[in-house]
């Protein structure tokens, strides 16, 4: 099976995105979805509908409880080639699958791991998986689906990752449904709280709390359907939450607690993959107006070092910004001094 | 009183950024710590030892469990005229300090809210508390200790909040030691996991988890010593998790859940206080090298538009990044345009 013509059911931003990729390549692409307003602007972005008679490939870009609806309304429509899903969630579609009446080596599970601040196919891009991980379980899939599927990887970009289903539901379980529920469960306790609390609020609030803003009707189809994976771990926190309270006045008690989320923390690998890199953070006060950042960035070019990462600290109700850049301990003493020489505000990195 | 000479016990990050800044207005200051080799780098750092006598006032600066250790200390020295803290945690502190031999209205409890992520003296800076919140409590505090609190925070260059101890205790509570407890929560659940799970991490996990990295040593003192505002509101957490577990398979439940997340999140004030702002999101995507990030900069500049914030997000072994810049709506389209004319893998704004 190479591809020709794939058929994308469900155009929002991830199935939208697949389809550019796609016809980048020149492969037709036919566009669905049950808002024929969303199918259209989609079908719009990436080309005219095929006329070139059926589909090789479907791609089930649907929310992950619509997926085995979605097979079934194709197999009644006489489509039975081959189907991939791209939904967050793995074991519970593939089961409700395997009730259909459809040869299970006719469906490839599959996960590109992308696509989270913004929706719908106005925002689709075809550089979306750009070397973002997709996972796919490739265990009693037909080799032509699998090739066929591969193939459609790597035209999006992506890095593929082999995982079983279940191994699957339990890893993003952890790294991505859990922070999402104790990011929600921090947020919700500032409901109703008063608004000069807030005022306090520094970036440690904001950042623990930024993927809290995320979509509800996406979430509750993706933890529900992993309930299985997230209510062991969610008793796991319950219980060292509850722990803490029991011995919350007692110290050493709350140190081995801290340290366990350094532990934990440290595990993170850094940037492009492999084990956290340690950087030398350099702080540099600017004022808050344009061209401040474009000049900061300029003395970072002739100093010829390379930012690993940024982030900025406003002050509330003061119009100057505190930027901490990250560097590789050597290009941040040479920027440090390269700074102070031009007469920057930087202070001494660590 | 004016300031003219001040005494810090306690010279961390805190400690020596307040005496930087008092110095820099020509006010002797004369630093303590139990660390001898600390009280000298910031003794260096600020200027010789004071010869002119007694200090005006004391500025404990040293952790939350030693305040009234401290004050004590100074009353046994025989000095009783003026005290101000700087720790996180308010009411224990009072409380300790009420047994002592000591006139209450010469004790001025405030915190400041900054500091969070560099410590020790050489990373001191006089202008850390540059318009960040700092807060007292002037109940019952005399007038002369008052105003010289207030010149002192003037001169830190800090926003000056009045709130009584027990709601400061309760207010940090919620919008800094919980988000600490649940990041450390979601942070400790990674130990131990497989590193090709911790692989698929995505910018999710990690702002969920950046404080996760704090220090234990700071931390158990701030937790345990606000333990019981703390407790009711982990307890809510709890509950709030176990009703999530029980209904996790209802989806209109887990919905709920995420919207109440929403509109907590929905409160966080945006850049210099006020209601949150809509900023539009314009992704750019970026060669990762030397050079680029000025180069987008530049071009922000030429286009006169103001970046209100923005995030890199990086792809595991891939060496492009997408930079997401947050601006004004009118900003972020007139910005869109400009790169695109320029060339620039600019993507709709919205």
């Amino acid at each position: 099976m190479t591809l020709s013509h794939v058929k994308v059911v469900g155009s929002g931003l991830i199935g939208s995105s697949i389809a550019l990729a796609l016809a980048s390549k020149g492969i037709s692409v036919t566009m669905v979805d049950i808002d024929s307003r969303a199918a259209a602007l989609a079908q719009d972005l990436v080309g005219p509908v095929p006329t070139d008679g059926e589909a090789d490939l479907v791609v089930i870009a649907s929310p992950v409880s619509t997926v085995s609806q979605v097979i079934k309304a194709e197999i009644e429509q006489g489509f039975t080639l081959g189907f991939i899903d791209i939904s967050s969630v793995k074991v519970n579609p593939v089961h409700e699958i395997s009730t259909l009446n459809l040869d299970i080596s006719r469906f490839l599970p599959s996960h590109p791991m992308a696509g989270r601040e913004v929706g719908g196919a106005e925002s689709a891009r075809g550089d979306l998986f750009q070397g973002r991980p997709w996972i796919i379980d490739p265990a009693g899939v037909a080799p032509d689906l699998l090739a066929a599927g591969r193939e459609l990887i790597e035209i999006c970009g992506g890095h593929l990752i082999e995982m079983g289903i279940s191994e699957h539901d339990q890893a993003v379980a952890l790294i991505s449904h859990l922070p999402q529920i104790l990011s929600t469960a921090v947020a919700a306790r500032l409901e109703g709280a008063p608004a000069h609390w807030l005022d306090l609020a520094g970036s440690g609030l904001r950042d623990t709390t930024r993927i809290a803003a995320s979509s509800p009707a996406l979430w509750r189809e993706i933890i529900s359907a992993n309930s299985e994976a997230l209510k062991p771990l969610i008793n796991l926190v319950i219980a060292d939450l509850s722990e803490l309270v029991e011995n919350l006045e007692n110290s050493q008690s709350v140190e081995n607690f801290i340290q366990s989320g350094n532990r934990g923390r440290a595990m993170i690998p850094g940037k492009h993959g492999g084990i956290a890199r340690n950087y030398t953070f350099l702080p540099v006060v600017i004022e808050d107006k344009p061209g401040q950042l474009a000049a900061l960035f300029d003395e970072c070019a002739s100093a010829q070092v390379n930012v690993e990462d940024l982030s900025i600290e406003h002050s509330p109700e003061q119009f100057t910004g505190l930027i901490t850049l990250a560097l590789s301990k050597s290009d941040a003493a040479k920027l440090y001094h390269h700074l102070l020489e031009q007469g920057w505000r930087a202070h001494a990195p660590r």
